[in-house]
């Protein structure tokens, strides 16, 4: 299938239950129904999955890492090789992250000035520097369906004055990336503004001024209370244009997609469901599943009876703990099969209760059932 | 589909060209075409592959190993999941390994006797002891459609006296395996004698003298020369009945097993294509191509030309080399997949040239296009 990436995206609202929205988004690679859940394939792989296992869990949509791709393999060599989805062989939509909360979180930072974030490689202490312009200019070459502006995106508990130079910096930025790029790429601005509720009120207002196709809500989900990142949710989705997709950063467990569903959210990506199933804990509809528990040790139940992935098919938890006990690598590969299922299954239910107004009913029955476990014992990052 | 485990092996050949046996053997789980490869998934699983993708590869029949079974997850934890098969959610036969050779080669060994190996666990320091009589118990209780006999498996390069006493072990732990087993047990013997030609003929005739359902050959392969193992190995074989199979243990690369067929082997099992796999060589049909290689970086080709494989089918050499530069499992697991396929095919290739007779012209069309590579990098194991 030979797309041209010369359309821009298509977004309409379906059907809304309260603040909670129905939309289907057309991308150059392809339609995304929303709500949606975008595994996150960091270097250009889903961690453990195949592209057609992605395929096959309902993921129509994925997240890459313009920091990454940068730097390994480098973004003239997937370029030339057709660009990202080409490359890594995804025939679907592809948005890329602009790199912004890896220079901060993982690289060794030098120096941030209006100009640009200039960076230590943390794969090979090489120097570097992302302007505004160079990050559209890496997405635009890689292709990708959504790209997103340079952001500062500092931790959640920064003072006052340093989250206001963000959205500031943040500010300029988008500014900047809106007119380096191209007429047809899809640019979402990034809101910033930690946990101080004017200062996010200032950052939507003047990235809406801008005009962009969508619109992301950054820094948070970064470690903040619940009730915080809602309230910081809360109070910026009113300001997004409605016609709009919405994307929350980072987000997350089970019970904050849905609140943030419930507040109007329409995309999200987290790493939860590829780092939790590599350290051996699975998403079901129970609750989580620390698997490596001795409890698992002759138990001849599948994971999770409701769910329709291979690993819920054919491997018992017995059989799913050796695994995680012998160190063979087919154990994170099926923990990771079957959350990233549990993700796109969950969305799909959330879309279908929204579709028949019921939004409120279901999410109270599914949270019902779900109890939040034991929280993963690894700590390993694919950020 | 349920199989009930009475059935004894059934062996026919259905036709030869020169030595070199087409043959089919008739399993309790299934039917297996030789001459065969058979994937190892030591801690039952072919590592990074799920069983669907091993059954995808053409494999028949993988072997899974008592020593590492019986020390995780246990061989009653096992038995009281439903056996083996049903444990790691493979429909197909399984040949157990006995274990003695992971005993001498991973345990810290302390005493061998008559009576039995007495070792320590590799994994816990635990101490245990193999007899011929429970070596055969555990194979029976995981349920193997082949069992194999304990043998005392020293290093090639023993001298005369300690490969003498080790025949005479072997032979008669043989004995008491044999006399050990329920009548439908498909035990095989294990022909030791390191590189002594008549130590090989006097284990081969003693095993002989017990009637077993078939007999491998063990102890080579461990890294003499090549001409040593095909030397040995075309001693033996005539020694072996005509009809029943006959198993090289542990060969090999391409080359050797096409020499071992041409000497009348019927079964092969070899860690090289899974451990090569993870370690980032493949095996192509021009020989082996070690992907994290510069070399690659651009290369927008696929493994192999004459693959059918999933890797072959989607992935180009630049992006299978990307995913072992950056650390990622996608790129273990495609390269096996591949190279599991690749050893199917091989042996696809070589029973069809058997069929039609013309099994000289197709081996020396094959190794002129083979050119053996570089040795992997990595010194992983599986064993």
């Amino acid at each position: 299938m030979v797309l041209v990436l010369l359309t821009v995206l298509r977004f309409s609202i379906e059907k809304t239950d309260t603040r909670a929205r129905l939309g289907r988004l057309v991308l150059p690679h392809g339609t995304v129904c929303t709500p949606c859940f975008m595994p996150v394939g960091t270097q250009g792989s889903v961690k453990t999955l195949t592209p057609a296992e992605v395929v096959e869990s309902g993921a129509e949509i994925i997240v890459c890492n313009t920091y990454h791709l940068y730097l390994r393999p480098g973004y003239k060599r997937v370029q030339a090789a057709g660009g990202l989805a080409k490359f890594i062989g995804w025939s679907r939509p592809i948005l890329t992250d602009s790199g912004g909360f890896q220079v901060y979180s993982l690289a060794a930072l030098t120096r941030v000035t209006d100009e640009g974030a200039e960076f230590q490689s943390h794969v090979d202490g090489s120097r570097h520097l992302f302007t505004p312009e160079l990050v559209v200019e890496i997405q635009e070459a890689l292709g990708s369906d959504i790209a997103m502006c340079l952001d500062e995106c500092p931790p959640y508990s920064v003072s006052r004055p340093v989250a206001e130079a963000a959205v500031a910096r943040t500010s300029l930025w988008a500014e900047r990336c809106s007119r380096a790029r191209q007429p047809d790429t899809n640019l979402f601005g990034i809101v910033q503004g930690a946990t101080y509720a004017d200062l996010r009120e200032t950052s939507a207002k003047s990235l809406v001024a801008l005009d962009l196709p969508g619109y992301a809500i950054g820094g948070l989900c970064l470690g903040e209370a619940s009730d915080v990142t809602y309230d910081m949710v809360g109070r910026v989705v009113p300001l997004l244009p409605v016609d709009r997709p919405r994307y929350l950063m980072g987000a997350g467990y089970p019970e904050d997609i849905i609140a943030a569903v419930r507040l109007g959210i329409d995309m999200f990506d987290c790493v939860l469901p590829t780092r939790n199933g590599r350290t051996g804990t699975a998403f079901t509809s129970a609750g989580r599943v620390a698997i490596r528990n001795s409890r698992y040790a002759d138990d001849p139940a599948m994971l999770d009876l409701m769910c329709d992935c291979y690993t819920c098919r054919g491997f018992t938890r017995a059989y799913l703990r050796h695994l995680f006990v012998v160190g063979e690598a087919l154990g994170p590969k099926l923990l990771t099969l079957h959350n990233v299922r549990f993700y796109q299954r969950l969305m799909q239910n959330i879309r279908a209760a929204v579709e028949r107004g019921a939004f409120d009913r279901w999410s109270s029955e599914f949270l019902d059932r779900y109890r939040p476990g034991a929280e993963p014992a690894g700590n390993e990052s694919d950020r």
